[in-house]
């Protein structure tokens, strides 16, 4: 299906934004539930997002929400922008399959379906510093692999990933999507020190000059730049909101792919919430540019998906909540 | 068992303090877990504060999470400081009998086990506009239907209420314990127009003047300017933390009895945490007085013990994650 940028600059154009006359009308329920008129707060506008996204005419449904997990490796750990060595992805790809990482409990504890995804652990990107991180084929190819992972009667999705480095390409992407200087959104990833942070800094700003020419429209960025699993999240993102699937994002890895998936169709905006706020800077700069307000402000910076699996568990509450209260009527309460 | 406000006093006194250095000791385990250290932010202080709290020795529990919910009326609702007439609270007390409440919905979200309890419904207490809301006997009685109200085996705990009006007496308990000008910090409740918030300052400014020789110390304050709810929440709060069980605060209700509870016995502050931050603004300076930090942020002024509920899933997801998460060790992850 997907071989070229063409075909997905072809299967995005028609993708649709949530319908705001929808969302109106399913808000007007709420004032039929026994409670002070938006006394729920978020659980109230979270509620009524979800139904508006699954355009189910009145009442959210949540009853396979799904997380989907893009392990990827980055030629940029070669220049010692991150504290863990590399080789620790395929082994947390085993630990992802065994159950034993922070997202696979999580995901027992909102009882959200989980499936991790190798996306050529075994293969580095090009290091983008030097070149392209990336080639036509390889970006489209791991595209493909996160459009068809969306199982298509989910009801709620989310997007998960994990990479050693992978803070540098997701912070590169969002520098340019958002035309921010590099600079002032570097972050220290599982825990740089302050003087590893400012080498990280200084690779960053280089490598993007260096690639400047090739920085010219969002799935180019992408190639340049990103990463495999940050492809393949784009892909995810984009075919759950062609099913009408609401979207939770997680941290600044997720933003990175969420920022070019709303450049190549900005109707995808609608269908997304932000689960949390991570605690890396790129993620706010996100946030601001496109206007979204985290659910959730733990001072989480793990990645995995884990921000948006927490945030799940309180969207389940806000949709309980709006499916099972009674109506003032049912209840007899006169006001 | 409590007869007199002596009697309170006696049993508050033993009350121990969640202890630091266990918290310590079980912080380093999270460093154990494959994940970079630090990174699940608060989930990881949540899940050691319950297990320190618990005194579990390493892990936390989390098989029985209780909330009770209290409902009482209140005489200065006749002042006209409340948006909802009184009868609602009848109504209401059988809408949480009958499940369909929105702190119904989540607690079976949460698997939260559930009971409410009618504090005198059908009693309102006095208008302490003109005099002490609740005799010493009134106020006992109360506080230990909470008391008895914590089920033993029970190992996270929440308190939740109902009462038209109820912010008046909460914003009046809380001005005076954490001594803040009263107007200052007086909000809508379930929704008052700019005037109808103006007149409400006016009448717990007053109420509080025409009170304060009664307000001497915590128990005459809550008998003073309390209520029957939070009299029984007060006995819950502390009696939870007899029983060492992690303590779920919810808004501004539970914050004024919490605020009791702390002045009588300062160890209970260090077995309690903050669920969410309410609208209500005494809410906020209650968490400031005691620096508390809130879980969520979600905009909610509901009451009923909604914003505990939800944190309590939060709450549930640090838990599950300390437990089922790998060693590194065990996941063969070499850093």
């Amino acid at each position: 299906m997907f071989k070229k940028f063409s075909d997905i600059t072809r299967a995005t154009a028609t993708i649709s934004a949530a319908d705001p006359d929808l969302f109106q009308s399913i808000a007007q329920i709420w004032n039929t539930r026994t409670k002070p008129p938006g006394s729920l707060g978020k659980l109230e506008e979270i509620a009524t997002w979800i139904a508006s996204v699954q355009q189910t005419r009145g009442a959210p449904t949540l009853s396979f929400p799904s997380l989907r997990l893009f392990a990827g490796s980055h030629g940029i750990t070669e220049m010692g922008v991150s504290m863990c060595p590399a080789h620790v992805n395929e082994q947390m790809v085993a630990n992802f399959h065994n159950g034993g990482a922070a997202i696979n409990a999580l995901c027992r504890s909102n009882q959200i379906d989980f499936k991790s995804y190798d996306v050529d652990v075994h293969c580095p990107t090009k290091n983008f510093y030097y070149q392209a991180a990336m080639t036509e084929e390889e970006t489209v190819e791991a595209f493909h692999l996160g459009w068809q992972s969306v199982p298509a009667f989910s009801d709620l999705f989310a997007v998960g990933e994990m990479g050693i480095g992978n803070t540098t390409p997701s912070t590169a992407v969002i520098a340019t999507i958002t035309r921010t200087p590099v600079e002032t959104i570097v972050g220290r990833g599982a825990g740089l020190t302050d003087e590893r942070l400012q080498q990280k800094t200084e690779i960053l700003a280089t490598a993007l000059r260096n690639r400047k020419k090739e920085l010219t429209d969002p799935l180019s960025i992408l190639a340049s730049v990103g990463g495999r699993e940050i492809a393949a999240m784009v892909g995810a993102i984009l075919s759950a909101a062609d099913k009408n699937i609401p979207i939770v994002l997680d941290g600044v890895i997720s933003a990175a792919s969420a920022s070019i998936a709303f450049e190549l169709q900005p109707n995808v905006i609608s269908k997304c919430i932000a689960g949390h706020l991570s605690v890396e800077p790129a993620h706010n700069a996100f946030l601001k540019h496109y206007q979204l307000t985290p659910i959730l402000d733990l001072g989480m910076r793990l990645g995995e998906g884990t921000g948006a699996a927490v945030a799940m568990g309180v969207i389940r509450n806000a949709v309980d909540t709006f499916n099972q209260m009674a109506t003032f009527e049912q209840a007899g309460v006169q006001l």
